[in-house]
């Protein structure tokens, strides 16, 4: 066998066979195949497909590229969920508690924000002394002894994946669903969880534009993790304006803790993570009906379960819960400003995407991958699309390190939020459900 | 502008400027741009095509990527020939010293074998003291002095191309009609010759294997060199069998000297050298009409003015000419077997790729760039496609360096004819002209 051979065929459209692609993804990992075949590949990949069974046996082959993690002799039934990546997305930090006071096990690793897509494990950083570097034993006897762990993604689990998506990155090939279904799912199979619930974020904000895109990724995953024996769900939604109210680290950290205490949330947060638990429990078979799902994770949340879970989870990774008790100990960004809306109407758009993307320019996010980032600064969304609001109202606040930069995101922000004279719908959270 | 984007042009099927593509060449040449990136576009340049603007701009950017060769000082007027690589194809050494010998200065750079085509330069060298590797300051002068002059490729003519190619031959992007040509054309146009005459072979032992894709190709390169300000013709040649009787370093060399001494030749060899040479005769303005141009090289032939053209060229470059006086010089290889006609009946086929592949088998070819030649061995076939033969007659001699590849030899050779019962035409030489 080799790699010319291979890159030959799927650059002729024709389909690789499993020894072809174990062959790639294994050499691949060891560097006896260089970047350039690889990338002469991905690029047929890209422009040619491949077709479902050449995708799980690449996925496959990616998730035994490396260590894999076995939870079975510590949790009896455990779960995962993933998201594709969105603007203000911390259901993790919601979920996750719910879904583990209601006694179902979850393991979670999770990945730091790159572009204008936010990442869990940031989030989680900015809790001080919080530890998201677990070994494999700490992962695993954490998950056992509290039914909740959360960490980093492992060097050792699907280092294939690792160094494809480098290579992706810098060589114009992300965007192809055999691609990006494979990576997401080797790192998800390379751990035994049960069950996996997926959530593709759509619209502009998101990485997949339409509804059809983002319904065949989800079906294409859904099919690969069944095909390998998991239980499998995917749950498309909204990212044409950013998920609840805050976008950065310790904002979005204060607003999930707020949620679990009970307070008022943000409408489309709160239906989107009693949604994702529902879910979750009724693949775990914990919940009978989706219906009973609901109510389970409302439960777990008006009695303060939850959020002693996350505190428990938190504190398990040396995380200083204190600050979870009392957010205002977090500290605040030196310049703050609340912005006007300039005119009366309704709020017809906020681009999720350049909310994103201002959020970076904050200093919240990272252009490069070891550029430091200020935990403090963000942005507050005082309406979601659909609300009707008056000239002078708070539109959002602005939380900055500098002048400067409060007045670049000002501006930015201006632009990103469209008014209407007109009365607008309110954006759906959901497009729909894929198994 | 950064690759990354450019990448993502290609790929997405869109245009790229001028200004892009001189980007790529000339920070891939510096090594600013990574052989992993060039293989991506490669392949998105393979699966989404550039158009002819687009691919001119490439050829320019890459023949200008390192030095030119000016020759108006040198040659008020001249021409050079390029064949797209076949088996048996010994044609330069045969047209250059015609076409030299009536006026028209040629000045070539020509390349090696590599898979199962042969190279020009590889034969000149089987004659004992043969330089290839002139210096610009010696091509120029022998140039000047005789009107004739053959070299190696310069590594610094045209460096990109050399990159390029190395990249594209281990990344599955070699047959793409825009790499090809530009490849071609790029080295051609580093050098400033007046007139380039194409031989684009097309058939079982060429790159192209239709006609179609051979006429495309070369209109291609015709329309680049004419933008360039160049006089342009190409033409298709069959190369479904062998061209001429011989396969192999000193044979081909032999065969060649045999046909300027104005011995009997192979139909299809005579009919293509008289033609190449008129056509050049022709672009060049010293013929006035393609017949007279045929009757010029045929009297340069049988005037022995040709063949004194090719040993003052070779003398020049140090060649030792006398074994060209007396061919018998030349080694022959220690194991020589004519081998017979299995039946009566008509050659249907003689399978080019077939027979130049058993030549580098034989040791007449490399695998591997730093392969060593045996310059004696080769094939010789006895009879071409259409001819009528019985039981018994000499069918092909195999020149052998041992008695194991020579057996291997007989056997692929017989494999690579075919006999037919009924009458078979003969196949034409040429399959048109573009210009």
């Amino acid at each position: 066998m080799n790699m010319v051979e291979i890159i030959c065929k799927k650059r002729d459209k024709e389909k690789l066979s499993q020894q072809e692609i174990e062959y790639f993804i294994s050499n691949y990992t060891s560097g006896d195949i260089p970047d350039y075949q690889a990338s002469a590949l991905a690029m047929a990949i890209l422009l040619n497909g491949m077709d479902e069974e050449e995708i799980s046996q690449m996925t496959m082959a990616m998730a035994h590229s490396g260590e894999t993690l076995n939870l079975s002799e510590h949790a009896a039934f455990s779960v995962d969920k993933h998201s594709t990546g969105g603007v203000g997305d911390k259901t993790t930090l919601i979920v996750q508690p719910i879904v583990s006071s209601c006694g179902v096990a979850v393991a979670k690793m999770s990945g730091r924000g790159l572009g204008f897509s936010g990442g869990t494990i940031d989030k989680l950083e900015s809790i001080p002394g919080m530890r998201i570097d677990l070994s494999k034993e700490e992962f695993l006897s954490q998950l056992q002894r509290i039914g909740s762990v959360i960490s980093g993604q492992s060097k050792h689990l699907a280092p294939a994946d690792g160094k494809m998506y480098a290579l992706r990155d810098v060589t114009g090939t992300v965007p192809s669903q055999a691609l990006i279904a494979s990576s997401i799912m080797s790192k998800k199979l390379a751990v035994s969880t049960n069950a996996i619930l997926l959530d593709v974020k759509v619209g502009k904000g998101a990485f997949m534009k339409t509804i059809e895109d983002a319904k065949s990724l989800a079906k294409l995953m859904c099919s690969i993790g069944r095909y390998n024996g998991r239980i499998m769900r995917a749950e498309l939604s909204d990212m044409n304006q950013p998920l609840g109210y805050m976008v950065g680290n310790i904002l979005e950290v204060k607003e999930a803790v707020s949620m679990l205490k009970g307070e008022p949330a943000a409408p489309d947060l709160y239906e989107h993570c009693i949604d994702s638990s529902a879910q979750l429990l009724q693949m775990a078979s914990k919940a009978k009906t989706f219906e009973e799902g609901k109510k389970m994770a409302e439960d777990a949340l008006t009695s303060g379960r939850a959020f002693e879970k996350l505190k428990e989870m938190i504190a398990a990774q040396s995380g200083d819960v204190s600050y979870l008790d009392d957010t205002s100990k977090f500290p605040e960004a030196p310049f703050v400003e609340v912005c006007e809306a300039p005119e009366d109407g309704f709020v017809a758009a906020i681009d999720a995407q350049e909310v994103g993307e201002t959020g970076v320019e904050l200093g919240g996010g990272r252009h490069q991958k070891t550029d430091p980032i200020d935990y403090r600064v963000g942005i507050e969304i005082h309406h979601k699309v659909g609300d009707q609001i008056y000239e002078g109202d708070p539109l959002f606040t602005v939380h900055a390190h500098d002048e400067e930069t409060l007045a670049y995101a000002r501006l930015r922000l201006h632009a990103a939020h469209r008014i209407s004279p007109a009365p607008v719908n309110k954006l759906p959270q959901f497009y729909g459900i894929v198994e």
